[in-house]
């Protein structure tokens, strides 16, 4: 267990009581320096390091391992007052000013170079001190500037794109300038996305999306560079933020730039199914990390405050809540931040040490769960078993989000989270992971709407389904290439052979609208002029815009099937068609779960997590860890518990 | 029919095809080079069009007629980069970028001088081309950029201004500056209204509104000047877009500029009745060009995609739609566009050849309403029958629509629709036509909200009603004058004395509040502190904020009737109102109309539009030129379809 | 009573109808000249008083005195054209252009030089004219410009923190600026809170606040202080606009510097409870006046022009509208304005004159309403009495409306508004008073959601109840101290220890999410993780994410009585407590009142509004001042209807 801590927040009578108390807690490492930038460097050509050893001391003596950030989250006044041509401008033009957080353009220069002499220092001073274990990098890199329309960054996006297409025409062809007049004549006429009059080019867009994703990606790489120079033996990440409210990174490609993934999670009361969403962050974080165990960074005890209505942890949920993380690969949890602030822009985020402080619940239950922590210890390292496969890609999402589409109500990420969520409710575990990944182990692969698809990926799941797999490909999965020109002939182009479909046109239905399958089935959202010349129908529409064609599909293939689904079931029938897919696949179900109460493997440990209403019984054997009770056939998970049992056979 | 085609999108290899495919599908004529500017001048100082002259070749060869772009629709990168001064400015001040299309002030002289050099360009080349038989200005003028809020666009409003007043003492009185210290001392002293504390001057908006037309107006002159005098034997024409999302341009100013009045329409999911605003922009389309059969420029094959939800055409829609605008008064039907694009802003927006390529349901039902529209041509030229006025002012619209009103739900194109609608489904036939048109051919005129009348107006209906017509007029009519000057003395000023009403106050209702009246209708929205001094009282409210207070009233003058309606009554109260009133006026109704079966005659050809559940019969006599059948009788339409009948008496 | 006259919107030839009317109608006083610059001074370096003279002398000879604005509201043309720089610059950098009103930043030093001496003009020519009993600095101001984000603002915010905090240490400590790395150096560094790319920080917002409101009132004075030079005679005003929808003016600090306190009252239809607000509103302005008598400068005879739907008065309103403003304490009505402007941006406002002229229902109306204002002038000068305290703060509205609080749900006028109105419909009257007043003569004392309290606040209220004084104070109330620092160890900080009670964390509740209480009360919003170390807990929940916790307690200290209650109670719930809170602190009912019938007493006047739906009778013995009846034992009011009794003894 572990926490940012921001001991400049405090008098240093604070530090000392800091320490204890994170030690009764269990705080095993934190994150230090985060924002500590302009204490750190009061002057442009002065440094004063000496409160930071001392707080550095401290937390050693303590016995507290330290994931020491950079310190360039957020620069001081002085640098963005010498250097206003650093701020970030958006795509109206407006200046976006200093007085909160990351007030930098991602592309400037003066800015880079400020940083990196920072990163130096800290590298140089701190790089061989004992605590430090890990570096992190500036701070949830893009959360508030994932992009700037800036003349700087015009002049990164030209050079980006120089990069990416060698010459003008090819550049042309692939953004299709023809359409509009837009043709240009060289990289120099090139500028970002910013407000036009009518609709925008969206390959012009999606290429800004990239650039930005790989921009802020070679920020990072500037200050891990600087780190890696000067202490090689210090593994280096920074805290992705993976999730379904920032799309502007593509974490697939920054992988490989971490020595370690790590990620910050907060529930998001806004979502229909919060928790649900945290699996399904939890499971895309292990595939950004490529299956290995990851890091969670920041996470909350209780509130947060950026939400409309921020909704507070009730006794027990951090424990689940943390247990749930785990279960689905982290190795640490951490927290958003160790003390709750008691001035600025966060002061109502809930920390380990609450305003009412010590004696409160929250900080018992905080101790509660450092304890837990520690006998569940040995789950460590311990592989998440999945053998289901969801498919997930940024550039899809970001292409998927481009407008004029066919429908606004069409939203990625929703489309992707009802079909994880229906596969966890079985008690079936899925790894998300990017398109081209090799998907020969998995006994299931799903493609919820996955718009803009590669040939790559067309061929591997080709080969997949021939080699003996089930896939289900859903509505609007296919249509583009990389450059988001439609792939002609028929939708869904990419899997259209596969899939032995053919879409000749979208019809998607107005909200409020429903329409019927012969199975019983309810759907919304989206239907499709679609016939089946080389495949099953497994159900056709009764009624709405197109009553009589296929809505679901079945097409063997070599050894494998695939599945093909051109509407949005509502979740009962979405449960249902899992259920069909996961048996037939021979998906692995943990036995008792339910929408409610969430099973997963990691290795030999069974996490039983309930947040159901009343007791659940979930076929075990062997020891709960967090109790140290044997198990003996059954274990009783009571309503708001959970169980970690390490297996020993039956 | 015809279409737009971009074949700058496709490569030359595909150019031969196309023109095959047109001829199958009966494509009679393409608009042609809308948006190749870049490629046919790919450099400020070279052209480049032999590529074209292929094309045009090709569709000459295929004897496809060509409606010839003056392809200055979107300017060029080169020309943007070079002249960034030509670019929007909106009213907060914000640069609308390149990127998109119509990147250019309606003002900019230097715009202008390269769009005019192209004109001319294009005239010299292929003035003398057998296959152009119409220019086609620019494109969609004002459909993005209507206004401009720039400086060049203010020194622009300050010359119009000056032509308009003359003195700025005039200006000072029309404006009523006396208000809040907005004397102006010069012309010189006045800018655009760009965003202000408070609530802006509204005669400025409204001569602001004015200018706007007027500037996009000149800029269409100067293109069509250049034909005039290079190619005086073609037609020249640019496709308005009269419809109820763009309120910008008066058309009604613009028509006599136009060669043949050609128009844009596309279906619109979000209003309620989408198809009856097609019948009512048909027929407004008819009304700015006097009656004259008129050409639908761009329309759609089935979905578009800038709604939140496009929404498909089902089978047979196409033709009915189709055959909507034919019945009031298209001679021609246009797509946007002949082959759906592969790339770019547009690309699911459907067309002739959608993605799904010929073999395809929607190709095929191309193909049908080609033959159709083939059997029907002998309709063309043919004078639509109407016997029903319906008054409407574009200036009426913007002055309706300016803040600071009695009532922000109050939205005049909605009431206009309403009386539209209602008129229609009785099978009448309306001519949407200018205030101060002739009314002396109709049997019954409506008024519906005219906020802004001149005297003219009022005079012109005191003229019609003593002279035997029956006229309706609704609330919140004659309220101003051209100045937005109130009518003192009690509302409605401009007709109050014809009406003999005298409202003192309004009384707007709160949204979801609604009122009965002694006749048992439910109304809502607004109601008026009203006197009937010189008129009878056909209906009052029981309930609400005026029991006892007229809402319906009535008049004998002359010759004719005047009637006034003081509020907003419910579909089912208006359409009984309309049925009063087009019995009292003798109106001919259509047997065999009603919600969802609609009945028009254009000369002797009677059209009759089955959007019913169920088949329809309807005398007719004659021959069905759709099926080519005789009709004795009756003739039966099936639900989803259509006939078009050469009458031969009965 | 009075108005505002603009007569340079109307021909001479109408001043003198207008000062017989006047007459006719009981006009009293009117305000002059507010927009008048433009014609006071047509140019530079010329002023143009003869109109005006003119006007003077018939209002003076019409016996009609005179609130002589200093004219300098809206700035004329050649003002802001030669000076762009004084001009408004919004949080996003846009410019606020002329074509307006008060197109003026607060801070300009160019403005104000103008604007002074405009006024020193205006009082050389008429300070010793005798109709001139009143000056009037300026407008509403504030109404649309309360704050100004440009460069020369920046300057001045930078004067005034430099002001406030003396030294950047003691600024960098309020703002907590070690968060997020804000650290400043100087203030040379400190810009306006413009928009951020994450949340700015909360104090620097706060101080803005604070700075803006100052910023304007060292403008009025500017203007004040001219004329206290140059009339020293003669009493000067503003009309603040004390109301719901705006909060940037803190009056209670603005109130030292008028000689008279003057309000503008608007009914806003957009409330649920629109007269409820009204009342609110006087006794705020009451409060503002520290109990004296207060002027209604503006309020309309019917409807405004300004929301969405613009309801006007039905017969009756208008007299019971302005006996409310009498009631609670306005010794003069005012309205905006003499005569309905024919054009501008206010047009459609109702006025005493209407469009529809001297023979209109308004009109007669108004004439009532001034003979009934003459029939109680006896009241002029008598004291509201009340026995309830409400405390108000602006100070906590603007620091509860900052973002990044537990739920944005939570708006500080409503809670307020709440409890307000159910003491009212108990019979009692509430002074809204700041939170450090003399608290020592009132029964009750109410603190609703005062979330930043200083320690000055909590010690008065702890003598109050100490003294014998009973107290309730309701949720997320004494949070933070000044600097919008949290007050640590446990909430409501500020009030923990009179309270008896401790909560930990806030649990607010989703929208449309209720919880009850064992009381049988239904409450949402809000809830607290709360303990009751020292107090009796009087309700809990049973129900919601906080089952058994307290929501309502009591603890009696000293000889009084301390409440706390830790939700949002519904209607009837808060109803019901207000009833036991008054009968226990034996507060004042008067009997009758409910919720349509108001009751206040005025010294030994009693006002009897009826609202309701049916007659209502109320005890009394003396003289109805409308009616001139004796009363006996009890008037009868009928519905709509209104008593002014002058008691007599029982």
């Amino acid at each position: 267990m572990g926490c940012d801590y921001n001991p400049e927040q405090w008098p240093p009578s604070v530090w000392r009581e800091d320490v204890t108390l994170m030690r009764e807690a269990g705080v095993g490492f934190v994150t230090l320096g985060v924002f500590s930038w302009a204490l750190l460097q009061p002057e442009p050509d002065r440094y004063d390091f000496g409160w930071f050893d001392e707080v550095l001391e401290l937390l050693h003596e303590g016995g507290i391992a330290v994931d020491m950030a950079t310190a360039t989250a957020a620069p001081p006044p002085w640098l963005t007052n010498a250097h206003p041509e650093m701020l970030p401008v958006d795509a109206e033009g407006r200046t976006l000013w200093p007085g909160s957080r990351q007030s930098w353009c991602p592309s400037s220069p003066v800015f880079r170079e400020h940083a990196v002499a920072l990163v130096e220092q800290m590298a140089l001073r701190y790089g061989s001190h004992p605590a430090v274990r890990l570096w992190h990098v500036s701070n949830e890199l893009g959360c508030h500037i994932g992009k700037c329309w800036c003349d700087v960054s015009a002049a990164a996006f030209r050079r980006w794109l120089s990069n990416r297409y060698g010459s003008i025409d090819a550049l042309n062809d692939a953004w299709g300038t023809a359409f509009w007049s837009q043709h240009y004549r060289s990289f120099e006429e090139v500028l970002p996305p910013r407000i036009t009059p009518a609709v925008p080019n969206p390959t012009h867009e999606l290429d800004f999306a990239r650039f930005s994703s790989d921009e802020l990606l070679d920020f990072y790489r500037a200050e891990r560079d600087v780190l890696r120079r000067l202490t090689p033996d210090i593994a280096v990440t920074t805290n992705l933020m993976v999730s379904s409210h920032q799309s502007e990174q593509d974490y697939f490609s920054w992988a490989p730039e971490l020595d370690l993934i790590a990620q910050d999670h907060y529930l998001d009361a806004r979502l229909p199914h919060p928790r649900a969403e945290q699996s399904f962050t939890d499971d895309l974080t292990r595939g950004v990390a490529s299956g290995a165990p990851w890091l969670l960074m920041e996470s909350s005890t209780s509130a947060v405050n950026w939400q409309p209505v921020n909704v507070a942890k009730r006794p027990g949920e951090l424990l689940l809540d943390s247990l749930r993380h785990v279960a689905r690969g982290a190795d640490g949890i951490g927290f958003f931040q160790w003390r709750a602030s008691q001035a600025g822009g966060e002061k109502f985020h809930s920390a380990l040490v609450p305003h009412a402080g010590r004696d409160s619940e929250r900080f018992r239950e905080v101790v509660g769960l450092g304890e837990a922590l520690r006998r569940i210890g040995e789950v460590a390292g311990s592989p998440v078993e999945a053998d289901v496969a969801l498919l997930f890609d940024w550039n899809s999402w970001w292409a998927s989000d481009l407008s004029s589409h066919p429908s606004t109500e069409l939203r990625y990420v929703d489309a992707v989270h009802q079909w994880h969520r229906a596969v966890t409710e079985l008690g079936a575990t899925a790894d998300v992971v990017h398109p081209e990944s090799d998907l020969s182990g998995y006994r299931l692969v799903i493609v919820p709407t996955l718009y803009l698809s590669s040939d790559a990926t067309a061929a591997s799941l080709d080969a997949y389904v021939r080699g003996g797999g089930q896939l289900l490909v859903t509505y609007f999965s296919g249509i583009v290439d990389e450059s988001d020109h439609i792939r002609l002939g028929g939708y869904p182009g990419a899997f259209r052979e596969l899939l032995g479909v053919r879409a000749e046109e979208f019809a998607p239905l107005l909200p409020g609208t429903t329409v019927t399958l012969d199975d019983g089935s309810t759907a919304d959202l989206w239907t499709e002029v679609l016939t089946a010349p080389d495949a099953e129908v497994v159900a056709r529409y009764t009624d709405g815009p197109l009553p009589g064609t296929p809505a679901l599909t079945r097409r063997a293939v070599g050894d494998g099937v695939a599945w093909y689904l051109a509407t949005r079931l509502d979740d009962a029938a979405t449960a249902a068609l899992a259920d069909r897919l996961t048996r037939d696949a021979g998906v692995t179900r943990l036995a008792g779960a339910e929408p409610g109460v969430e099973l997963v493997r990691r290795g030999r440990y069974l996490f039983v997590l309930n947040r159901g209403n009343g007791p659940v019984k979930v076929p075990a054997h062997g020891c709960d860890l967090l109790t140290g009770a044997n198990v003996e056939g059954t274990v009783d998970v009571q309503a708001g518990g959970a169980a970690v049992v390490r297996e020993e056979g039956s």
